[in-house]
């Protein structure tokens, strides 16, 4: 016989299959769940079942929405001129955190890794040329993350895009705001030195 | 509008609800569930809905079980001389683990904390009475948490029960196994001090 009871053990397994949380935190999840009243196993049980339910992804540019066209591309007050190119659609929050960009985005789900055998036909980069060749998109800017896959997705889209006449620009890696020089990694400080702007 | 479509929101929320997730967490939880297979998502539902619908408490000793009397209450090899008392359900995998112990179990359900309003009504003990009362257990090892709580806990169901006539012990509180002594705090040492044994 195991530790738990097979129905614990079932609930701590499925909790443990979500990276991030190990054997005691799925068990102390197991746990809550048992403690809790029915009704509030019921209220995640429902908000699991919509979430798979009612989100699909953005036919125009791949984001996690109830709406097709998203809430972005479908805003009147969003700009189809600008297109912000993003790996996860999480990273579009990052971006929406600043409230100082009007324009659209561009979910690619994913970066290249060719370590993890993720090539470009693994990313969403077709639609993405459907919507440039609309023509209405003046430029796009890429903010893949700021690590390898995140560099080299920049790079290959770059290299894609510009050929079709959009301006093509990437956001500026550097040293964070209110951080101390004394702590900065050299790649960090070294993007930062070789992309400084005259004042 | 929110930050996300309303069903991620609330799925969001719902993992937020866990101790020891925070909105980071329970973001990147959403989002996986959200990019998993349907199934993945039923085979979760379904293990929360099992956990509700087969795991109660045990009669005798209020383990978590999906059977009652539970499988250690039950069992024709563990000794109902001994009762080790516990916090939570999952202490009993604490003591479980040392392969050592071969008496029964009693869960309390908390410990005393008149800061949060716990009092000795709040805690299982009416059911250790009853239990008591048989006439059959011998020795009763008190294995609240090394804390104030589960300190005066300890101290509680000692002057309870030892009238009784039940032989009463509390696991050692001492230095780790492994541990380097320049590193325990003056509690710790100050009990292995208390707590020392001739050789």
């Amino acid at each position: 016989m195991g530790d738990y009871a097979e129905p614990i053990e079932r609930l701590i397994d499925e909790f443990r299959r979500f990276p991030g949380i190990g054997a005691k935190g799925a068990q102390r999840m197991a746990y809550i769940v048992l403690r809790r009243s029915r009704e509030d196993a019921e209220r995640l049980r429902r908000a699991i079942a919509d979430v798979k339910d009612k989100i699909r992804t953005c036919s125009r540019c791949n984001n996690f929405s109830d709406s097709d066209p998203c809430r972005y591309c479908s805003s009147p007050t969003r700009s189809p001129e600008v297109i912000c190119v993003v790996e996860e659609p999480r990273d579009i929050l990052a971006v929406e955190k600043t409230r100082e960009y009007h324009g659209q985005y561009h979910v690619l789900h994913g970066a290249l890794s060719p370590i993890n055998g993720v090539g470009p036909a693994d990313l969403m980069i077709g639609n993405l040329l459907e919507r440039l060749r609309e023509g209405v998109a003046k430029e796009i800017i890429l903010a893949t993350n700021p690590n390898v896959e995140g560099e080299a997705t920049a790079i290959y889209l770059a290299k894609l895009l510009k050929p079709i006449g959009v301006r093509v620009s990437r956001i500026a890696l550097g040293v964070p705001v209110g951080s101390d020089l004394e702590y900065a990694d050299e790649m960090t400080m070294s993007k930062a030195l070789e992309h400084r702007h005259e004042m």
